[in-house]
């Protein structure tokens, strides 16, 4: 059996920014597993492993190589039966997959906005062009004049995360008293945005914040040290 | 041990219109528990049962009075634990309170301007002038301008369910290979408007309808018989 490694997008000062990274930092440390941190960077990922990946979280567990966040939750949940659950029920893993869509769509979209060229100087230097380009294809504007917008986001960010605010006003965690997928997946995006955004992306007294807090105090204090300069300051 | 008795809104003609009281008729259908159904209007709540009861659903069960359809789906869950759990997890609980947040503020305002006039118009008489008031303190506007403005509404409907849609292209219910308790309040409220509705609120091919039908024949065919006039026909 080898070491198990998990290969992090990283930018050029280390900082670990992948959404898609956290989710499965997170349901690793649900399970108490042990992993080493390999940091890397998007022209790095095709040469990883077996060479077939194509985006990042990848998993070297043992002798298996694991891409994709919802592969490797349900590889650790098969593999490791006896420590507890990162899904709980299979109605758990359903409703995350529609909390998922509603963070792309609604959220993530606008927090790209608000931050995409933020993440491009934070990259390494090799990664620049390729994130430049794919981004703004993607995205139909160019890095800087996004950045110009970006304040406009911020009030439509607000607005549409009222459905998490509510719920959170009526429990502490998207799953009610304890995490689920869901809370790992919305907490994912806000420690990525976060980590790299030059303005800040939640007011100081919104309730997602205190939300955000626990999460990033689950699991060993999983996100100690984490630097967020796109959040308002909260950790006493 | 009494009778076991639902308190449900019903129009003049008899349909069951609350998207509250579906959810507990999912509920129920769930846990196989047969009831009577007592359709009543919104000026009869007050006298139902020890006349603390604000809204609908009410349910009798034996000796003991339960409103709110979380309470209920509580109450039968801890009352018959030998028969399919409402809430396979409590984790699917906490996703649940968030769907509904979602519902409520970005679905269900929406489907109550494009049909709160038809709702008015189906009422018996005496619940016709305590809707009018109530629904237009509420909305900030009359019924007839709020029908009026309806066609508008309909492509922004669409838009905010792509999450829902979404998800729906990936999995056949919310909660994954099987419904949960978000299933039923999504249905629950595509019910509610498409029994009242006077035009389309989704489009022939959305697969939300194909989830809207799936749904609408689990529990004994729960909602066989419904006429939902505001639905494309879709069953066969």
């Amino acid at each position: 059996m080898g070491e198990r490694l998990l290969y992090e997008l990283a930018t050029a000062d280390g900082a670990s920014i992948s959404p898609y990274v956290w989710r499965s930092k997170f349901a690793l440390g649900r399970k108490r597993l042990p992993y080493r941190s390999c940091p890397i960077g998007f022209t790095d990922i095709a040469a990883v492993g077996p060479g077939s990946f194509r985006s990042v979280p990848i998993l070297r567990d043992g002798d298996e190589w694991i891409g994709d966040s919802w592969d490797i939750a349900d590889h650790l949940d098969r593999t490791y039966p006896d420590v507890p659950p990162i899904f709980r029920s299979r109605g758990e893993r359903g409703n995350a997959r529609f909390f998922e869509k509603w963070m792309s769509v609604e959220v993530i979209s606008r927090l790209t906005r608000v931050c995409v060229l933020d993440i491009h100087d934070r990259l390494k230097a090799e990664d620049r062009a390729y994130f430049r380009e794919s981004r703004e294809a993607r995205l139909g504007q160019s890095l800087e004049s996004l950045h110009e917008d970006r304040l406009t986001q911020v009030p439509l960010l607000c607005a549409v995360l009222q459905p998490l605010r509510s719920s959170l006003e009526q429990q502490p965690f998207i799953g009610g008293e304890c995490p689920t997928y869901s809370d790992y997946i919305g907490a994912s995006s806000f420690i990525w945005a976060g980590s790299v955004a030059t303005l800040q992306i939640l007011k100081p007294d919104d309730p997602i914040l205190l939300w955000l807090n626990r999460c990033l105090s689950l699991h060993g204090n999983i996100a100690a040290g984490l630097e967020l300069p796109g959040l308002p300051p909260f950790r006493t």
